[in-house]
């Protein structure tokens, strides 16, 4: 398939003038579709709404958005779907306007083939020097303003490794630059709170929903880099590879563990995946 | 007037995969025109072509986007005049795609005629409580992600006041929302250090570089509140407006002193500007 895009129901192009583009004045979803269903699609509409409400944006109506998506890729192949909202346009100038339209852009990609060797035998990180900037007005929400990842995505490249973590201007491992980061110590789940910055993953929330249900004791804190090296398994979700476990960060080598396994074997898509959306 | 753009030469709209829009991707420079001149267009594009130099992305040619701005407004009336550049448009994923090619988007807008009495009686201006993230890898340059400043604005709005001052995660003051802040106090100028966050704004360099001339001492430091409080004199300044005195901070009250009256009186756009471009 080719990317493929919708803006505002009709348009194929997003004006100049539109605020997510002049100030990343918006929010985004990535969304993994598989045999023609979003799953999760509840969590991400959940984290976009309440992002909106955060931002004073009006949210679109879902009935649209999912109508635009089907219509974009009436096929059931397997594809990535992402939905931006915007504030809309407007005049120059940060002050957002009141009763300005937001702008709605979907659109299809392939479906990218991670290699099945990151599942089976893990991926390596390493520790990214450019940190995430500490603001908890922004702290949980998918917003646009994403240049941090992207100079940390050169870093990672630039390393040669799979993924790479990324640490707080106060120096706590925070997340992924795409994903959101787990580790388990002594049988318990721990993962990075989120009040200072990083994103509230929808496969984060999966994954700890699910850890509780199957009896799993799940912490959120702020990590140190000590932490990390200390753990007994350390893994990355994200809602479109899923889990991937890791077996290196740096020259610290990981095994990987029988709670990765566990929650691995719960949340793989699309096989045992709840499927929310209709 | 009306607002008009120019996207990479043709164009008058973005695609949607820009990864201006999808990620903040990329740098703006916001500029005054006045009398068919850009006072400090030098400044303006050497800060541009650094920033781009930090991030990656190809500066566009200097003499094309002078002769998209003339050509988008052959007119000699007073006008903004705003540049973005950005990465260009990709795929998905934070990854920047070497050899991706930069999106430049040209505008002009019209004046704002602000009140002269904001130059005659100065403006009133609120702490925010939005702070500013301190990330040293984006400090200093003016690129997309801005929606601290929205959200700051939004304050700024709700409180009824002109501007409203900036402080970082760690409590430091560090601009207005959309300006550089400057003090005085026992006839040195002071003004934060924007190692941590902020962005170097061209009035700022413009003022430093005034005052220095004149045998004013100037300071760039971080500042506190108390520091604020206790200032002499207080203004700010950016690029469109100028400098605006600042009368009051809250409840507190300030005069407009000499060494504020007399920076003003030299860098007043348009009669006393160097003009640096063609």
């Amino acid at each position: 398939m080719n990317a493929a895009w919708i803006v505002n129901g009709r348009e194929s192009a997003v004006e100049p003038a539109d605020r997510g583009l002049a100030y990343g004045d918006g929010l985004f979803e990535t969304m993994a579709r598989r045999e023609g269903h979003i799953p999760w699609f509840d969590y991400h509409w959940q984290r976009l709404q309440t992002s909106c409400k955060r931002l004073d944006i009006s949210c679109p109506d879902r009935s649209v958005v999912c109508s635009e998506i089907a219509a974009l890729d009436p096929s059931s192949e397997d594809c990535i779907v992402k939905i931006i909202v915007t504030r809309g346009s407007s005049g120059r100038g940060y002050r957002p306007v009141q009763g300005a339209s937001p702008s709605r852009i979907i659109s299809v990609s392939p479906w990218p083939n991670y290699p099945e060797s990151r599942y089976l035998h893990g991926i390596r990180v390493c520790h990214c020097g450019t940190r995430l900037g500490e603001n908890s007005a922004l702290a949980g929400m998918k917003h646009l303003c994403r240049l941090e990842q992207v100079l940390a995505q050169r870093e990672v490249e630039a390393t040669g490794v799979d993924e790479g973590l990324m640490r707080s201007s106060s120096g706590y491992v925070m997340s992924g630059t795409m994903s959101n980061l787990f580790l388990v110590k002594s049988n318990q789940l721990q993962t990075p709170s989120l009040h200072l910055c990083g994103v509230a993953g929808v496969m984060r929330r999966a994954v700890i929903e699910t850890a509780v249900s199957a009896g799993i004791s799940v912490r959120k804190r702020l990590l140190s880099v000590r932490e990390i090296a200390e753990a007994d398994e350390l893994f990355l979700s994200n809602s479109v590879f899923g889990i991937w476990p890791v077996n290196a960060v740096g020259d610290k080598q990981y095994s990987i563990g029988p709670i990765t396994r566990m929650l691995m074997d719960k949340l793989r898509i699309p096989q045992n995946t709840r499927v929310l959306n209709a």
